[in-house]
């Protein structure tokens, strides 16, 4: 069951309503008027619904008439830590904090939230108050993690942004099975995932709609540009 | 000096007016009203002035308001072929219908051309009638093999498309001297052009205003989009 918990007025007559589905937290952007589509935004690793990025993209959807939905992950936001996500989230930091390769370690714990988040996020998709039947997929980084087997598995979604995650064994097998539009955003000088990784899961999409936009920078430096060229691609 | 040799109407307002200038056959395509930018627009190997795509290039810029100028190649178009001309396209038709890898001789042969080129396209934007500060370059394959040292060279161009070429010691060199705002386009199946050395191209970009599309298909598949998004980047 999902319960509106708030509803707030931003500026640009869009409106955020809170809500909680089945224990999970999220937030339904709409724009003024009728929206034209539907966005499933996933943060990306460490950020919660109401992070400023995610806010900020829920904006920048709005803006060009889509809707926007944002869930929290498990053990993200406002929802409890297992012992295993402390264990998880614990590993990485010390790694990453002291120089060291954390990839595989995030890959792991990325693995293990999609299995719990996909079902979350298609269970969500039947509830909202949503009609149509234009959706998209935007989640780079542990969004990409949960939204490549969730495209994979959820006929309903059309078109997909992804990016900032490297190939697994388990990413590639979904990216084979995707048949839909796709935009894969890379960090040319990435810290977190290998630049190699990130290609090789490009290039495992078999849609022949996709296309790869490289910028330089690190992991979390995609270009204000990037992320209006998204909204666009989304919007067609 | 600058002769216009014909001039014709095109739809939507667009004119083109035929030229030479110093023996180098070109035309010069201008939008309805004032053009807010001018783009050189270099042909790819094997085409001239009046090629199919070279033409609907410059009109996809007319259409956004900007002004193109095209240039023969030396030993292209109109241009005569010189023995070393003939030997170089001769050895690459041999490899390529061979199935071999052309790429070095590609490389070899562009390098020649774009010694020649370049001081040719310097020339002619002394001349055009365009007093506009706002200057662009468009050209990939051959085009980029000529346009990478000529933007290198040139400080009146303040933005450029490249891609569909490989890194070559004098294009990589040329590359990092390059601080203007690139867009680098790379086919995911170019069969001219490994991927590897298309990849290693674009790292070698100097500015940090560089963002590499990649799509799937073969050298000449670049999909229409992208050319729309070409545009745009231009454009702006």
């Amino acid at each position: 069951m999902m319960h509106f918990t708030s509803t707030a007025s931003h500026a640009h007559g869009v409106t955020r309503r809170d809500f909680v589905h089945d224990g999970v937290p999220g937030a339904f952007w709409t724009p003024e008027g009728e929206p034209t589509g539907l966005v499933l935004g996933a943060p990306g690793g460490g950020q919660h619904t109401h992070a400023p990025g995610v806010i900020a993209r829920a904006h920048r959807c709005a803006a060009a008439g889509l809707a926007v939905v944002t869930l929290d992950a498990p053990g993200h936001g406002d929802r409890p830590r297992t012992a295993v996500d402390e264990r998880y989230i614990t590993g990485i930091r010390t790694r990453t904090a002291a120089g060291q390769d954390a990839w595989e370690l995030i890959a792991e714990y990325n693995a293990l939230l999609a299995s719990q988040a996909i079902p979350e996020w298609r269970s969500v998709l039947d509830a909202l108050p949503f009609s149509g039947s234009r959706i998209g997929f935007w989640g780079t980084s542990m969004g990409s993690a949960i939204g490549i087997p969730l495209v994979a598995a959820e006929p309903r979604v059309r078109a997909a942004v992804f990016g900032l995650v490297g190939a697994t064994e388990g990413l590639v097998l979904a990216a084979a099975r995707i048949t839909v539009p796709v935009r894969f955003l890379l960090q040319w000088d990435d810290q977190l995932v290998a630049r190699d990784a990130g290609l090789a899961l490009f290039d495992a999409f078999t849609t022949p709609h996709k296309s790869l936009h490289a910028n330089p920078g690190g992991h979390g430096d995609v270009p204000d540009h990037e992320s209006d060229s998204a909204v666009a691609f989304l919007a067609r």
